[in-house]
């Protein structure tokens, strides 16, 4: 029967699952490579091979790249040039120290693990470039090609003298499609193993390989099928079978050519898997066999065909699997936004999970990958979350804020306040100035009651600001706290002075002052809220930004003054700024200063009526703390001008 | 000498003589035309000439044009065709009550006072026809070709039976140059002036009139000179000359050629205007006379001249001196502005008032010049500012709201709130639904202790609006004033909530209500604040607004959320309104619904950190209620991505 196709898990399995599969992906040196060390290399290096205890100076070239690189771990050019440089100075200490630190940047770049790999063989280290490769296979279990170079070194490299080579070369190909067997590009892994288990002569197995790669959607799985029947048709049953299910199927055919209704035993079978002795029943057994036995995975072929079409436009619109510093395309990244939604929605948890780790090869470089992955483990493995935020945050994003802020975010969440704190600074010091995290710092410490702490970071942040903008910003914000937590409106009315000291032409600091004193009782407060407005209104600010002040004046006072006069002071105040304005406007429409009556004018209509609009929006826009309530009714009223015969 | 220029006046005058100017300029009926009946037309009618007491019922196709221009005053064109009715049709009632009605909208029109005047002498009535005149006189006293007109009038319907017909002419005129003679062009009207007095045969009043217009900036200034100097030339001096002058000429030339040192009294001169009886002196006296009458002129000719030439290309650039109810071209509005701001600084009161009359003429649908004026008379007369507003607001401008505005802000100011509140209503019963002008209802209001009226007002506004963003502006402006004035945050929630159900897209009053909230203590109204968010999120408001919400929602947890869950929650539903409107913002670019993995873009780069600022920004913006304080400090980092070779 199917009972080979990939099963659909039931809910209660899901949770279970997702956390052995995405440990096994993310940990290949989980996989029961039960000869890898432990060890991290450095360590390892000294102790594994005797020889490799040479410390000889570095070249001053060496030197040169290195410190690009330090300074600057994104310029992946340096990168490349360092390690063609190491490769083709062809010195061991120079190449390790460049390719362990350029991994831990950017541990993607399989070729690089291969190259490494190759350095440590070429200098005898064979056990070296084994750890090499088990390093790069645990950075990118999927990496079919790295699998593959991995296995020819095995082969290449292995130790007959025990007998159980052919036992360790199976155990890998089994680690090899156990990583990424399931990838829809893994096809040349699976005809490796064939290959290889033919070339032993082990057609049973080679059959059992068959049958795992024909319920997997991978691009050639029409190919596989092909060479299957191939298989079947070349060889005999009692090869390519397994002695059980060749002794099931000889007692099927057995019982299917008894006529129907005799109950009585037939014919006696030879045992096991011995021929029969009629040859012509013998020839017809096999025929028969070959027949069932694709037959039988016809069926999983044509449910593994429906599965592959559904996925065919997905893969067509992969046009870079791999890793690669340059921007992906938009439509590459919708492509995998949405192929990511279709598993999400269609797929088993196993193959959602295989395909997230795909896109965060192709696509590690994007935050949105790494924060979907993590929001998707959510409901299956705190430590899943934890060991994805982890991976992008400390691997390949040490500089993006967003997946920053939401790991910090997790861990509080987990209740590992000083995991977040952590996170936050590190961040903060990978990138010095980031609003968004210095606001995420007071937060959390202002959540956790460290109120003078949360003054102390916005208190820096003005200190610090790179500008007196960002330092506004700051003070914006400290001020906001000082009087919605702190209830303090005179430690408030403090910081913002100062700061408009400081950053005079600032209407954010204006406007909050305005805030501050309108939140209180503005009949009180009426003469601090002209104030506040006279304060703006005489300040540098650009003359549009004192037009809007002058605009909130008038309104404010049209609202809540108590002092007609006081209204059309400032109504004419605004009045001579809407003046000053258009005259400045003339003069840079026209680029000279001659006066207009010199000049001829195309546009008829616009001016009085230009200017009564905006008389009329100066009287609505008003003094707007929200700047918004704009009203539309009167405006686009009476603008029409009589256009009709002169009289007389 | 130079007496007769234009005198400048000394500050202590300018005061009573804008009172004097203005009235007189304004009201013609003060300038002593002492037989002019002071009855109203309608009054006076019956009364003057019997013959007009018919009344006959008036035409239907009077009544149809008639009500064209009753249901819209503003319509022009609709008054020409009733005025070429009643004109054509010969119809005296129908003349009147159409005249009468079109001059209460459009007074300046002075080519139909003449109109009116003609058909009401051409049915006879000539005490009629002076009216009309006259009243139209009053309401244009600048139009010299009013005054010719009237003045040829006069002369041809004269009464010569008291011998005090030349008397009459002569004041006719000079009620004329004293109402309009300063006007730049006014040269045809001093033309006929001296023209009539030379026709009389009062030469030495010819002289005078000379030596008034040769002081006044006129159009013809130059010409007026050479006419002048003809005038000399081809007069005698005693003729030409006032008696005073001529003997104090004489006295002079006399004293003149005596030798210097010489005290013995001189030949004895014969008394008053007599010849001298020496034939040959007394050619030389009338060339002496002639050379020194002519030299005093070229002194204030000179002086004029200067004048003339700092206004010449002001007044070249009045393209159009008459009322037209065609807009201005901007180039004209520009050159009053200049000519009047060059007169407040340079010239005389009296220069600026008759510019401001004249500018009023041909700009009498331009609030901001009546505003102007009403303004420069401030601090002359509370009556001349007065007597300006009533005419801008009553007569040529009743449906323009700020000259209304101004008006009751003056009247307030003057204490006359009874009269502040008439014009506000008359302005809304003018135009309903202007905001400006209902705010400024309730504000006076306010002022003025009438809380329940101020909150009946805005009430009204709510109920009444012409549309539900209205009927919003009106219930945002009533819950401030509710907390605000009568401090009671319970029943601007209410006024608000109602508006929601009513205008559930406005998101002015989801901010009203968050602010609502937010003015209280943030920590303890959490709740409210969060609910206020979830009220407008959950909304049928746009995406884009409910975006805003979102990002507000964001920031209001971090500067003031107490839980960081509920902080992350907020970011994943704001993420989720993101992703949606990029995925609307894709489809609407491509116009088209198919999967973008179909179809090519060109545009590489912007996708993923697009969507990386997009997030960032996200976390700026915030809640933001005031809209304003975005962050720039992290903006713009972090956009660049790594450019360079695949690695492997």
């Amino acid at each position: 029967g199917s009972s080979e196709h990939l099963p659909e898990m039931r809910n209660e399995d899901v949770n279970e699952f997702m956390i052995k599969t995405s440990t096994n992906i993310c940990h290949p040196s989980n996989m029961e490579l039960e000869d890898a060390p432990k060890e991290t290399p450095e360590a390892v290096e000294p102790a594994t091979d005797a020889a490799a205890a040479q410390d000889p100076a570095l070249p001053a070239e060496y030197e040169r790249l290195f410190k690009v690189v330090e300074e600057n771990p994104e310029d992946f050019n340096g990168w490349v040039y360092l390690l063609q440089y190491v490769e083709q100075e062809n010195h061991l200490e120079a190449s390790r120290k460049a390719f362990d630190a350029f991994f831990l940047h950017y541990p993607y770049c399989y070729g690089y693990w291969k190259k490494y790999a190759d350095i440590e063989k070429k200098h005898g280290y064979i056990h070296m470039a084994d750890e090499v490769y088990r390093r790069g296979l645990q950075a990118i279990p999927l990496s079919v090609d790295l699998w593959l170079h991995y296995i020819t070194f095995l082969r290449e490299n292995q130790d007959t003298s025990d007998g159980e080579a052919e036992n360790r070369i199976r155990a890998s190909y089994e680690h090899a499609v156990l990583a990424c067997g399931t990838d829809f590009r893994s096809d040349r892994l699976w005809e490796a193993y064939i290959a290889w288990e033919t070339e032993q002569g082990k057609l049973a197995n080679v059959t059992a390989v068959y049958d795992r790669i024909l319920c997997i959607p991978t691009q050639l799985y029409s190919q596989h099928f092909q060479k299957f029947k191939e298989h079947v048709q070349s060889n005999n049953p009692k090869h390519f079978l397994s002695e059980e299910e060749f002794v099931q199927l000889r007692v099927e055919l057995a019982n299917a050519n008894k006529p129907s209704g005799d109950d009585a035993p037939g014919e006696e079978l030879p045992p096991g898997t011995e021929d029969l002795p009629d040859p012509a029943k013998r020839v017809t057994e096999i025929e028969n066999m070959r027949h069932k036995v694709i037959e039988t995975r016809q069926e999983v072929f044509n449910h593994n065909e429906h599965e592959v079409s559904k996925r065919w436009a997905f893969e067509e619109g992969i046009k870079r699997p791999y890793f690669h510093v340059k921007a992906l395309e938009k439509t590459q990244l919708n492509n995998w936004r949405e192929y990511l939604d279709f598993e999400l929605e269609n797929g088993t948890p196993e193959r959602v999970v295989v395909l997230f780790e795909r896109c965060l090869i192709a696509c590690a470089l994007y935050e949105e990958f790494w924060i979907k992955y993590a929001k998707y483990l959510e409901s299956y493995s705190v430590e899943g979350v934890r060991h994805i935020f982890k991976k992008a945050c400390t691997v390949h994003l040490p500089k993006k804020p967003t997946v920053h802020l939401l790991w910090a975010a997790f861990e509080e969440q987990q209740g590992s306040v000083e995991e977040a704190r952590g996170i936050l600074k590190a961040m903060e010091e990978a990138v010095p100035g980031l609003a968004m995290v210095r606001l995420r710092r007071v937060s959390l410490e202002r959540r956790h009651g460290n109120m003078d702490e949360a003054e102390a970071l916005l208190r820096d942040g003005i200190t610090n600001g790179k500008n007196s903008s960002e330092s506004s910003f700051y003070a914006v914000k400290l001020a906001r706290q000082l009087v919605k937590v702190q209830k303090s409106i005179g430690k408030a009315k403090k910081v913002l002075l100062e700061a408009v000291e400081k950053d005079e032409t600032n209407p954010k600091l204006y406007l909050n002052l305005l805030e501050l004193e309108y939140s209180g009782d503005v009949q009180q407060n009426e003469a601090e809220i002209l104030a506040c407005f006279d304060r703006a209104l005489s300040s540098p600010m650009s003359l549009e930004q004192r037009l809007t002040f002058s605009q909130r004046k008038v309104e404010f006072l049209e609202d809540f003054g108590s002092d007609i006069n006081v209204l059309v002071a400032a109504y004419e105040q605004h009045q001579r700024l809407v003046t000053e304005q258009e005259s400045l406007k003339r003069k840079s429409e026209n680029g000279s200063e001659e006066p207009d009556s010199k000049r001829q004018r195309t546009d008829d209509q616009s001016g009085a009526s230009g200017q009564m609009m905006q008389d009329m929006q100066a009287n609505h826009a008003g003094y707007n703390y929200n700047n918004w309530y704009q009203v539309s009714p009167a405006a686009g009223m009476h603008t029409r001008d009589c256009v009709c015969v002169c009289a007389a």
